[in-house]
């Protein structure tokens, strides 16, 4: 027990917030301790200051822990900090964590485009991470006892969409050209108030605002090299690989849908069946590292003409494996196929688990 | 009322033909008189023989009618016949009321990739049915008093990508690429079952059997010139226009959404602007010859962002009319756009009616 | 044209006066020319000052309608004003409107229990408008030359749920006591927010606050009688009358769907046939005044034992027919029955235009 | 694991079959070895016979077993076997089953009414098990080596409600009548083909073949006492209690939502309070016995005013807990509140589970 890390949850009540404490809860590695929200709910009892909206019951653990401000003072005793907050009001508080030593993982967009933050799908680029692991030892070489930094976890369907493309392009090289038409789940944009139910009833709304950008911008970012340095990450260029994003929202409750197409850079491209077997038989680092949140199968690759769903796919490996189906040759580019994606787990609080996880195995934190 | 087309519909008590029996009532130019069904329902009075399924009511004239077999003699008055049989009947049928010269209009896609047949989306390619006119002209020449033919209805997803394609090519020029992701409404499956709610509730079918072949194969008919002795259509070469579709069935009553994008063959491509002014502009020919059901506006160009959503655009027009939004470049292509069409309106039995209007105002029926 | 009544919109903007507007758009005996909104929205054009969230477009003459303060005399030149303000707002406005001498019909809750206020189902209790023919008596007596009054519209759920009970009683005598468990549509909970999408998919809200009092209150004021001198209801007491409600929120977007029971005080009691035969029979006042949007069928007794069903049924008349169906015994009271009714048509903005039909007819107006 | 009792399933590729193998996939009393179904799928390997639809991924245990017909020979080794076979065909077969010493526990309603067949709920009713008790005894003095019987497992909707029944008569005395109001779930209509999606998207079906007849007279049998022979049930009178139901599907995966009303006979009636602590308090038999998949809570009794909701709340204990919300006086009978029940899991698979485990505990099987 004494040997667990003491976690911290900032932006506890909010939708993020309750699921980083359900998957926090009983963890092998983390004790959560520390819930902090805005200064409406600091003071209170968790139990009486959430609105708990999560289909597995509030773990008895956290309803009495008393709600604190986000402050580092409050958080000081942790060794990670997970935060759930909003873009609104993230940038700040988690760049006065960090400065105060602490090593937080977010969820919110705010400092995703910074060259040296790592922007991690854990399944996808754990390597990233030694973005950090450089950090740590200059700050420690420069004295400083604790020394803290941010890695940001990325937006819910570039998680999704990124999961194939690692291994297609480790094996067959360059993609140089992408499409996706994402069909998202409700869940993806929270619940005060998210999307009305008298918007997505007998109905598909198809705009998330600065979503295509994001998948756009941040699939670049995470299917880069680091700097040679390995200070940075040096984001792929529009020669070197093109994205193009359609977004919609759909009346699902959780698990992303992409359709997409990809061209690989180098002729001959591989055949439906080497691309298959690329992405059957890739494992991701998180596996072989035996973090204990990492999918058992990375990619679960279906053949049955009409999956994946998401209603009976989203939880394969407890939301961290994604699969891909209906993998065909395309006319237009080389490939189409179907990706399916926990939004909330790999695409959100899950995936700070297993980046938590991942800084642990690497003694990063 | 005397100068009205006697109409007849095949397959009256399905889901097409409920849909062309309500468009019938009270038509300007039509008057239906003949119901066919199968031999379970023949002999019964319509009321008895359908499960009616609309949310309109049955229309009083049509309760009393006493329901047909499905033989040209049962049709001898017709002046035309609008076919909604299942596929799995309808070619026999079909051809056997055209030998016996018939009109037929129909849903089913048996005929739909003969050359000589129009495969006709009436605010697209009307043209098309110059093909009718000129067998029209030999089989009287051959002295056949009666002259019957075939022109097939577009398969319904196909209907609402062709619109806006139509006068961009005659504007543009060539698209050499397209690719479609749709999101298609379960009316289009019918209802015998049709696609069981345990499988549309919080769900998407990332697949729909045919779907896709149909729009790959039928854009290059419909967008397609005639042959120089107006006796068939030149199919489009792939080297022409390369079509990729990847179709979804999800949570939606009426209204087929589609994600398209599209590169010209010219150099260089038009701007954002020019393609909205384009669409804006096209007047269908229904609606310059004054059909009664052509749409007052053929393309709604939408200039929300959030546009164009089914629950609020799909009866623009009564459903003849299609909208276009998000029109923006695309990094891949040259542009991206969302399409949305009334499936049983412009994609189904509302089509084969502008269609029959067509015919009656070229004098062809 | 110019003997058409001068109307306005209280609250143009929200939910209930866009359906006001587009009832208005066209109608035989108004003419719109005054919306008003919020301070925020006062003084701009109204289609720049609305999120128009309709099926139907907004209406061409509404558009270029500059949006006025809520004041009564921005509204002076009105003959009737309908109220779609929030209860928030709307006490001290539709008061000064009053005071102000126009005639103001509120979809608000505000005045609902004054005992001088009618409370008016326009299929139901359209007698309860004496009330105001008595205090116009005595404001001309008393030598107002423009005097104002309130009526109000009922509940949604109440709407639907008193339409069979009125001849019901009429015919067979009191109802002692009744129940109605409700699964209503989400368009009554407006749209700001309104419920959210992740609340209600693959869902069931079994609460909507204070409406299952509203119902059993406004039941016993709709169905009483007015007091001698007809200056006010007398509500049924408990004793001659107990209503019990329980009030689930649906995945539907229009139509409140309610399964009653009732007693009836007198034995034997009816019929199932007697009691069928008596909701056929129904001819409301309205509909025998010929006002415009009377239903002309005011209860539809469906006889399939699957219906009424809200998605096919709930258009009957424009909205404004009642549907009643699987009419059979109850074990534990005598009968129990579905009814079907659109709540933003007969149960909002719709039965506020049929009051105003009826107050011209009966020269209130 | 030699001590496991031999399981087999009956309807092993239908909707209800395939939850029981997922609940007996790993159970600690149960090693399932037989799958039977339908000629046409016998002979075949169950991965190839079955069309899977499942949110949990097929056992692997299941998928190389060879489907078997439906005889008792096939069955020859088995402790208990499961049916999850239609009522069309469940009649013969399951008769076959007893007669041949097999004790058969039964989801198919053709033996609920036999008044020597226990109909158990098991959270409710597991006394009803001493008439197998009774039986085997009988058979065994009569020198039967290996006695068959039949339990029932009681309609899913039916399960749901006795659930707050059976305590509140325990401890305030006879309900004399008793309303409900469902608002059922899709799975419980199978999936071949089950509710059409276009029958319920944005849709209510206000009727379920049956269902309601079920619900009236199983209630009736459930909560009745045994003869004093144990030999039979003595059903309860309608004197004893009025049962009254109406029945609605409605847009819900899983979990059946019903607004109940009941009366008691004895005066005065408990206060809130007493009925909340009554059902609270209830600790279900199977629970004291410690079978593995009774509920650690029987009914678990919710405080909010907006609970039970069935996508929050349907999966307490695995599904074997039943919900309780909305405990309020009523001014028709003497209390309302909302119940929430699995219909798959307390309602129909997982019941026939834990009736099983009960048999076990109770050496009867």
């Amino acid at each position: 027990m004494s040997s667990k890390k003491v976690a911290g949850v900032l932006g506890a009540t909010g939708s993020v917030g309750q699921r980083f404490i359900l998957l926090l809860a009983d963890h092998v590695d983390f004790e959560l301790k520390v819930l902090g929200a805005s200064s409406r709910s600091a003071g209170k009892k968790f139990v009486d200051a959430v609105n708990w909206k999560q289909t597995e019951l509030i773990p008895e653990f956290a309803k009495d822990i008393t709600v604190s401000e986000c402050s580092p003072e409050a958080f000081g005793d942790c060794d990670v900090v997970f935060s759930g907050l909003d873009a609104e009001y993230a940038g700040p508080i988690e760049k006065a964590f960090a400065d105060a030593g602490l090593p937080v993982i977010s969820n919110a967009k705010n400092y995703r485009r910074e060259p040296d933050v790592p922007l991690v799908v854990p399944i996808v680029n754990p390597e990233h991470l030694d973005i950090v692991a450089n950090k740590l030892s200059s700050l420690k070489a420069a004295g400083k006892s604790k020394p803290g930094f941010i890695v940001c976890i990325s937006n819910c369907s570039t998680a999704g969409l990124v999961a194939p493309l690692k291994p297609l392009i480790e094996k067959f090289g360059p993609i140089e050209a992408l499409t996706t038409t994402t069909l998202q789940a409700i869940s993806g944009a929270g619940f005060s108030p998210g999307v009305p139910g008298i918007d997505i009833l007998d109905n598909i709304i198809p705009y998330i605002g600065g979503e295509e950008d994001k998948i756009e911008w941040e699939t670049k970012k995470i299917l880069a090299p680091l700097s040679e340095d390995k200070k940075s990450v040096v984001l792929l260029t529009d020669d070197e690989m093109k994205v193009s994003a359609q977004c919609n929202r759909v009346a699902v409750s959780d698990g992303h849908t992409e359709c997409i197409s990809l061209k690989f850079k180098n002729r001959p491209a591989p055949s439906v069946e080497q691309v298959k077997q690329c992405l059957k038989e890739y494992v991701c680092e998180a596996s072989k590292l035996g973090c204990h949140s990492a999918p058992k199968q990375t990619i679960h690759v279906l053949e049955q003409n009409d999956r994946p769903q998401p209603r009976l796919d989203r939880n394969r490996d407890q939301g961290y494996g994604v699969s891909v189906g209906r993998i065909r040759e395309d006319s237009v580019l080389d490939f189409k196929m179907v990706v399916l994606s926990h939004n909330t787990v790999i695409g959100a609080a899950g995936a700070g688990i297993l980046i938590a996880e991942l800084l642990v195995v690497k003694n990063l934190i």
